[in-house]
């Protein structure tokens, strides 16, 4: 709000409106944050408002205005001295979800700028800035001037949420935290996409998981703040998709943070587990098309490959590693990481097929180890975590290895051991389909592409 | 909660169940509450759980719930020493609603002990302290004993809200009025049933008002008020009847605290309006009969009547007067009461019938004058005020006088007059059917009442 602005509006009128169904416009959302950050309103009149936003929802136009005043209550960054598209991706978080530490060297490896922020995990799912400092040094608290040097220096940068970027959505989700107002779509969207749009970005690609893993634990839920997303960054002049993706079991075969930095080394040398690569593909695919370098999504999963298997996205990420001070060895040798002390078998008590795996408890079985946060002062164990043997659909004989528990405290791995038990389904007949891993795509540019694709098929 | 109990519950999770729709238990309101009252959760947390509230409403069980919590909250009169039964009458607010002053001593002329702790006005509704404190010297902040002396020796006894009646209430309406929260008959339910069940009283008579004038402008939310205030007075063990009475025009003919007096006492000499004695009765009736010194509501109208002639009642009031340090001369002796230096006419720009007065908007303008608050912290003048010379239905002629303005100040008076010319609607025709005083009557008795009348006819 321009400071010359005399104040028309009341907090208490704000929250009526809203709390009686009534659509809030751009001015009056934009006086309720920004007095809100600057403290001239008290935490309890916000907290009665974001309830009855919760309640009540948003429309687009609200939602957009709350992400435009959220993203200029800090600082922008201006990222336009650089020449190639800023392409940033974010997941909605999941279980073994180490996608982004594979797709930011992979598509900085293609020419595509990649100025990554992102979030600690809390609860069962992990966090991006959890796994990057499990090697040795590496610094996820750069200062903005030297994550452009770095992002200059090799294409992509990692760091974590920094005092200038989005401070009203600090300050808001520290609030929403302690009031039961976290789960909204319009706050979440807001709070997601005021933080990325302020990276400077020119194209976003969102991954919004589903299942017993995901927040959304139904697709509809998933699918209604993916349209919310890629609606709300249109609307701000970017380009938006987002990937319905499954997170009904655990992505890949390791969780726990050092063990997922060996499983993203595994990936971008061509090896590793299937689903985690089908899906590092797809979303490479679509940022290298959205970066404009490549024409269509199949051609940017295809390029994509071809740096993998020359060895330059590995190049890319042992290079952004020594940047931001880690150490480069681990990812030539793993051993060089943080190891637990133990480990532990999970075996299993009958012969059959693997029916299902509770995703949310596997995630929590690492939460016990130590390996994430139940309270977002709790510190985190890099070492400890759980390589699973066995995923949906496999087979297993009575007394077959179904995970591996890597632990530091044996009272911890024995809780995490029966979570573990608990979480695998195995049943006499094998299951029909499996779950697709991409459930849909959503975005106005879905659309383009698929023009472009079928053109390309017919010539 | 007992002190020794152990703490198991948790203000996020409470918030989290009413935001989904659940029922919180009695313990999980209590806990909330107390832990409030005290201090032990942050007024952020509990405005989130009343603006949930608001939108997700509560079930019977637990509106009981949160009355009983606040009632205990502090202390609750026991005047079991007394051998009357004591019987209350709240209303929910109006213009021009002078009736407790009338009910107070002609219940207590009757043999009804009447225990009345009142409220001052607030926006366009005038308040019972505020119109006791017009007469000079009249002392609404007895303590518990002096109270209790004063009921003792006259049979009723009119206070104000003490510290240690309900203090969960004063904190939770302190922050409702700040956070939009006011708005709910849950928790208007449980604010008044808490302070009146604290009165120690065995019946209590309510007068829920609907119409312009009225917080619940539509009939159907003040049947859902009465009901809820109704069933919570009798899960409590009480008896409680609600009137639903008409307030879509002032209540008499006198607005403003001195002039309100006046027409108290022209009621308890026989004279004065038809509309406020008819109410008067009606109430008075319901008091006697819950009261246990009449058969009937009917038979408690006739008994009223005759206390009015014989002058007992207006013996009654002049005695309380005298008990609470109030100038008794003032009764006797109108001028005595404090003076309006001016006066203004609101003269009639048309002919013909008055079709509507615009309830609110009359209370607005005595507000304007001086008569009431607009903020809690407003001092009140108590000589201003309105008499109103026609009321709906009544012929009036071009230049013809509508109202009377009393005022001490002339900028004021002006903007009152305005507001009072605007609030007239004055047809041609004389319009249909009148709206009825008494809409309906809601509770438990007043079936056993009807079958009691009507034996009595029978004979």
């Amino acid at each position: 709000m321009n400071p010359a602005t005399p104040q028309t509006f009341r907090a208490i009128d704000v929250i009526r409106k809203k709390r009686d169904g009534g659509e809030l416009s751009h001015d009056e959302i934009e006086y309720l944050v920004n007095a809100y950050t600057r403290g001239d309103i008290p935490d309890y009149q916000v907290s009665a408002w974001l309830m009855a936003v919760v309640l009540r929802g948003m429309t687009r136009a609200e939602t957009a205005a709350l992400t435009d005043t959220m993203l200029h209550s800090g600082e922008a960054l201006d990222l336009s001295s650089l020449s190639a598209k800023k392409v940033d991706k974010h997941s909605t978080g999941g279980v073994g979800d180490k996608t982004s530490l594979v797709l930011a060297p992979l598509a900085a490896a293609a020419g595509v700028a990649v100025p990554m922020i992102s979030g600690r995990g809390l609860g069962h799912t992990g966090g991006t800035l959890d796994k990057l400092e499990a090697i040795p040094g590496f610094n996820v608290n750069l200062s903005v001037s030297r994550f452009r040097r770095v992002l200059e220096a090799c294409g992509c940068a990692m760091i974590g949420q920094t005092a200038e970027i989005a401070p009203a959505d600090r300050k808001l989700y520290a609030l929403r935290d302690v009031t039961g107002t976290v789960e909204s779509p319009y706050l979440i969207c807001a709070s997601i996409m005021s933080k990325k749009l302020a990276e400077g970005i020119d194209a976003l690609v969102l991954d919004v998981k589903t299942g017993s893993g995901a927040f959304m634990k139904k697709e509809e839920d998933a699918v209604f703040l993916a349209e919310l997303m890629v609606e709300t960054g249109e609307r701000m002049g970017k380009q938006v998709v987002a990937l319905i993706t499954d997170m009904d079991q655990p992505l890949g075969c390791m969780i726990g943070n050092a063990l997922e930095v060996v499983e993203v080394v595994e990936i971008l040398r061509g090896e590793g587990p299937e689903d985690l690569r089908q899906l590092c593909l797809e979303l490479a695919g679509w940022m290298l098309h959205l970066g404009g370098v490549c024409d269509t999504v199949a051609e940017g999963k295809r390029r994509s490959e071809k740096l993998i298997a020359s060895g330059e996205a590995l190049d890319k990420f042992r290079k952004m590693v020594e940047l931001q001070e880690g150490d480069p060895r681990t990812i030539d040798d793993p051993k060089k990481l943080p190891q637990a002390r133990n480990t532990m078998m999970v075996s299993s008590a009958r012969q059959g097929y693997v029916a299902s795996v509770q995703c949310e408890q596997v995630g929590t079985a690492c939460v016990i180890l130590g390996g994430g946060r139940e309270r977002k002062e709790d510190s985190v164990d890099p070492a400890v975590g759980i390589v699973l043997h066995k995923k949906v659909g496999d087979a297993v004989s009575i007394g077959e290895p179904l995970a591996t528990i890597y632990y530091n405290a044996e009272e911890r791995a024995l809780r995490a051991k029966q979570l573990l038990e608990e979480s695998y389904e195995i049943t006499g007949a094998q299951a029909g389909e499996k779950r697709p891993l991409i459930h849909r795509v959503i975005g106005q540019r879905v659309i383009d592409q698929r023009v472009i694709e079928k053109s390309g098929e017919r010539n």
